[in-house]
């Protein structure tokens, strides 16, 4: 911002600069606008030069404060380069659209700053709502129950006390994957993911190992990154006794472990089938093609922004149903 | 906001809750601010108790309005669902939180509501810069060289008239990159990327081939996404004179790329040699590690956060130098 302007006494409006540029205060929102209606090149000129000299700066925060909402919700997300979190970002940016509304995106950074730091910053910009793609602290949720503003968790595997919360059914879709290694017939299969206390996909795993009457496979603790996954393949390939197959907890860690087992010269399926969860694009470009859990984030991000438009949502938790992708990787033609 | 709150006289204050509370402002920050200092249970369940009936939100957008600048910086990007952009987007973060920053995102979203649009929601939460990774309108041009607030625009191959402009230098990368597969002894090389008039890319394909004494190769215009790459190497795989390697001008590209001719039964690099652009993640976890022009992500990051920081930068554009990182996928051991 410039000094002539913070020196300045009163706030330049749109009806200044029409006045500066005498033209109407619709053709100066046309122009800002780039429509609905067209402007003459040299009209346009004239209005440009009036917000140059002016130094006016459309400004809706000052509009959103005297009527106390705005037209946009903020998005907390734990790492928007995990192709998951992208690609439900994107669909809670369309879900968003869809009600003239537009998504802010941050990425949580707890190095830097703090969460709460972040959920301030985010509310503090008027936004009408916010989501949080984050596990959050015990502190961080009694944060968000007072924000004052509807507030949504997704990406969860329960509830939280104070605000709703969804995410894909977790267990109940990686029962269903390890039901299908199972079903090929592969007796030991490992377990790729973060640990229990933080997800119940290492659960699910269980069950149908359970199930099945088959013991407990390896079970290989890995970030959620393609070196997490990539780090789990060599320590699954290099294992005495190697899985005859594996269920990644993401796509990501999936794509990972895909090429720790081409750097060690074994096949997928036909030395180790594999089988993830998430349903990314990453997924059907993998090689081979993943056979994969597909979370329905289109139906959950449209949830999510219903939740911040009705408002006064109750706390609870949704679980949704997943559906399993069969491409290659499992061993299915 | 609930009906009590838009009733409400005048704006609940931090001061309101402590004395609702019976304790100092200082404790009220301590508990909404999650520290620096510790607060007792019971104390901090009283100041929750207080922010809860009273519907206090803490407004730095009041703050923003009164001291004119905030330490937010807004972010436009065309689609950060592609590997790039998400990592670049989360670079720009980190470059940002360096600086005590944090960094909004926002997807454009070119069918629901236009740049232009997103440009004023963006500038209108009081930010204190914006970043725009994306190729603009001249209506958009003129509109960003007036917003009132620093502009850079990043991933450009060019410059702008009025904001600075930055990005890799894609027609000396790729250049280069083609340079290498020549370098293989490969005569047939072609081109998968968006055409020359959106990017730079292909014209350093062609300059590299015209200098080695090549014809130009088969030049497939693809979108950027993994898609686009997959349909391209089904039209590359099904050739009649099937080129005997690829530059691809992105790792999404080349990721769908080598889905595509794994789905043909080509081997890569023995059938076709690929060559890609970005330097994501996803091109080192690809089947084969790809060959690829990475561009200086964190680089290119810091000097936009510094070009914002500064404030008034001189327009213009600044080139960042490429490094090829050789993996398999061209053909080297």
């Amino acid at each position: 911002m410039s000094d002539e302007h913070t020196r300045r006494a009163r706030t330049v409006t749109r009806a200044d600069v029409a006045r500066y540029a005498g033209v109407s205060t619709a053709v100066v929102s046309y122009v800002l606008n780039d429509g609905p209606k067209p402007v003459a090149p040299l009209t346009r000129e004239r209005v440009l030069d009036a917000v140059k000299v002016l130094g006016y700066r459309p400004n809706a925060a000052a509009r959103a404060l005297s009527k106390g909402s705005s037209d946009m919700f903020g998005m907390l997300v734990v790492d928007s380069r995990n192709p998951f979190f992208a690609q439900l970002c994107h669909a809670l940016g369309e879900a968003a659209a869809q009600d003239g509304r537009t998504l802010l995106i941050v990425n949580t950074d707890r190095e830097h700053t703090t969460a709460a730091d972040q959920i301030h910053d985010l509310t503090a910009r008027q936004i009408g709502g916010l989501i949080i793609a984050d596990l959050l602290t015990a502190a961080e949720q009694a944060l968000v129950e007072n924000l004052g503003i509807p507030v949504v968790l997704i990406n969860q595997y329960a509830g939280a006390v104070g605000v709703p919360a969804l995410g894909a059914d977790f267990r109940d879709g990686a029962r269903r994957a390890v039901e299908h290694l199972v079903g090929h017939g592969y007796r030991s299969i490992a377990f790729i993911g973060s640990a229990s206390i933080f997800d119940d996909r290492e659960r699910g795993w269980g069950d149908a190992l359970t199930a099945a009457g088959l013991p407990l496979g390896a079970r290989i603790h890995a970030p959620f990154s393609y070196e997490g996954g990539y780090q789990a393949g060599i320590e699954l390939a290099d294992a005495a006794e190697r899985p005859r197959a594996a269920f990644a907890a993401s796509d990501q860690v999936a794509v990972g472990l895909l090429a720790a087992l081409h750097a060690r010269g074994l096949r997928v399926p036909e030395d180790v089938a594999v089988v993830s969860f998430d349903g990314t694009d990453a997924a059907e470009y993998a090689c081979p093609p993943l056979t994969t859990t597909a979370q329905p984030m289109a139906e959950m991000a449209r949830e999510a922004i219903r939740l911040l438009q009705a408002g006064d949502a109750e706390p609870g938790y949704r679980a949704f149903p997943t559906a399993l992708v069969v491409r290659r990787s499992c061993g299915c033609e």
